[in-house]
């Protein structure tokens, strides 16, 4: 792996260096800002937004004179902007720095669930640009469907435009091998070349991160866990999985197959049949698809004509049949949780996918049941809320993977800060 | 934090030196020997015990010329030596090179339990001295005792191998505050200031460490999970724990209450009281004295004249009652690790305590269980074995504690290579 560390491209040449600073022989100053510091201080806009100079040099631990070069330099190629000042405890107002995120854009993927999701995101993974595509049941998805979902939403980009967009983001479901074939059930896929279809395709370069992982440092980026050093992210759709932050890093498992609760059974002599052949998986019990299924059984209803936010709003009215479906999804979730959080000790628990909408009827549920059975010591501090991040959690998580990753790249950085606007060419 | 890193010392004269290789005054040269060259080479001897150079270059990544004059210096300093050559492929016989155990001694202790362990080991961890004090129950220890029991393991030094005594590894059970101050319901102790009390008795740097991380280190260091990346390790004793070992890294939590499998729920309905107070926590079913409390019941026995041990021996005579005590607490365990297993992807699962004794009735029914409930993709690769380490596992793994951390430490490694050995200063 290339040593970035030691890299001090790109360099500079600094009108407003003052004069002592110059070179013996009256030239400018050149000055070497090191990837080291736009790094750190990217990172560090990207995840607290606005910030003066003086918490850059706290926050980051860099010398001060570093951080002005730095700066500058971000400022001179259009990368930060400052937000007008903001008054401290002195009365003086100081500049606030932010990250001006349409300087750039990532195109961002999420391959999980019942449809394809595509976006063209700015640095801050919001959304500028969406197309979906649903999946065909039991019919293998063409690959070349992907190249023309990415086609779809950068192709109303003229050249300018086309040249910021720096790094490809790919949320992915199933298991990817060394060489980037993607295996994944939703898909219809066993060892399809993605990376190489994608390289072929576009220039740009791809990072690809499990869908688990996406939320989890999506919600670590730029949702709830911004704060967290341990965080579990627990997300219901067609099926369930966990996502598992540990003292900041993701944990991944022997072969990134962890996170798998979805198929641990937390409901003593369960009977209901999961998509793995076994029986009583909380997945089985407690998914989204799942519990319209318990619904339209027990009210023999038609289960195809029934959505999640059907029996949702059912409950919501008092109908019986769905309250104690949702009872039973979420003490099943309330189970694994306490679970998990015996285990894993975390500062937080994030909840997403279905539970975000059902969160007014199965949170009180779920909080009831880990109170019934875990330890009061493993609870002092965990906080569980519901992802703020919506639905397009994997998007925003891809497009954070594509701005973290470029953060590690030189090559890509230069990308980043070359100028791109006019008041910037003049400047420099 | 100091950067060990960038610390160049210790320097030596190096007899052996090439002229050409010498300074341009004719006078020796000095030899920079980097302590982080000697770190990787001593951690990779410690793990791996018998290398020869070719395998040292090889896995710690340092050039060639890094390793000679590091393996000499580490030679003439009596800390490893040659243990005779090996045939390789090429018919040639190549030195091997091996740690000097016994060039240095640790104070190990272990303070979990329903007893004090004390021990000197060598660097290999090793016991060389051992002695034990058994806790009186509802009986605050005296920090004095602490004391005590190091002074009677390092007695018998004389005065030469007293300054070999390189530093105490302590593994704790409770709370250890940033003060250094325990808190453990075994011990009887409410922040009581120990490593104040140790600093004040002795001058040796005192390393500290939670019993759940002694023991998966010592499994990562010394024992069965030593080419493992992740593993998780369940000790049942008085109570049950987990130690997760997460991509190398231990997994701490939050506030370090990670592991608390014991107190997590897997037997549906069980009204076994646990010491937390709660009913039907792993622990209240399937801990050694828990065995032992189900197996008086059933048979109306009295537990306080029985045994861990007589429990299994009754049912390895075929004991109906015991067979059926093992096979609830079994069932419980295998549960509790079916859980653990899809959570977390371990390559490996060690068990350890009284589960270590139990394996021969108790292992067959934790794998039936395991298999019953757990999705086959999560067992593809996963082990389970019982610990090697044996009961001495904690002062082990407190000794490979302060081994790590001699290695982290300038300071200490200086004192491990200071020459002892006759025929070293001879040879400087």
């Amino acid at each position: 792996m290339q040593n970035v560390d030691k890299q001090i491209e790109p360099r500079y040449f600094d009108p407003a260096m003052p004069i002592a600073d110059r070179g013996a022989s009256g030239r400018r100053a050149r000055i070497k800002i090191a990837n080291e510091w736009l790094r750190q201080i990217l990172s560090l806009l990207y995840q607290r937004r606005n910030l003066n100079r003086f918490e850059i040099i706290e926050q980051t631990g860099l010398n001060a004179a570093s951080v002005s070069h730095a700066l500058r330099y971000l400022l001179t190629r259009g990368v930060i902007h400052k937000t007008g000042g903001r008054d401290v405890g002195t009365g003086r107002r100081r500049e606030v720095f932010a990250l001006n995120a349409e300087t750039g854009y990532f195109v961002a993927l999420d391959l999980e669930g019942d449809r394809l999701r595509f976006a063209l995101t700015n640095f801050l993974g919001d959304v500028r640009c969406r197309w979906e595509q649903r999946l065909q049941l039991r019919e293998p998805l063409l690959p070349e469907k992907v190249v023309e979902g990415i086609g779809r939403v950068t192709r109303d980009l003229d050249r300018h435009q086309l040249s910021r967009v720096l790094a490809v983001g790919v949320s992915y479901p199933g298991l990817l091998d060394a060489e980037g074939r993607l295996s994944a059930v939703n898909l219809g896929w066993t060892k399809v070349p993605l990376v190489a279809v994608l390289k072929e395709a576009f220039h740009w370069p791809v990072f690809m991160e499990r869908d688990k992982e996406t939320c989890i440092h999506a919600e670590s980026w730029l949702g709830a866990a911004q704060n967290c050093r341990n965080a579990l992210f627990l997300i219901a759709e067609g099926g369930i999985g966990m996502g598992i932050l540990s003292d900041r890093n993701h944990l991944i498992g022997a072969r990134g197959f962890s996170g798998e609760i979805g198929h641990c059974k937390f409901v003593p002599g369960a009977q209901d049949i999961c998509n793995c052949g076994q029986r009583g998986c909380l997945e089985a019990i407690a998914s989204g698809v799942n519990v319209v299924r318990q619904y339209a059984e027990r009210s023999r209803a038609e289960a195809a004509s029934l959505s999640f936010v059907d029996v949702l709003e059912r409950g919501r009215r008092g109908d019986g049949v769905a309250l104690s479906v949702f009872e039973r999804a979420g003490r099943a979730i309330g189970s694994a949780l306490s679970t998990a959080i015996s285990l894993l000790d975390p500062e937080i628990v994030i909840l997403g996918g279905d539970l975000i909408t059902a969160e007014d009827l199965m949170l009180p549920i779920i909080w009831d049941q880990i109170r019934l059975q875990t330890r009061p010591r493993s609870l002092e501090i965990v906080k569980i809320v519901v992802s703020g991040l919506g639905l397009d959690i994997r998007l925003k998580g891809a497009a954070a993977l594509a701005f973290r990753n470029m953060l590690m790249s030189p090559e890509l950085i230069q990308r980043m800060c070359a100028p791109v606007m006019q008041v910037v060419s003049e400047a420099v």
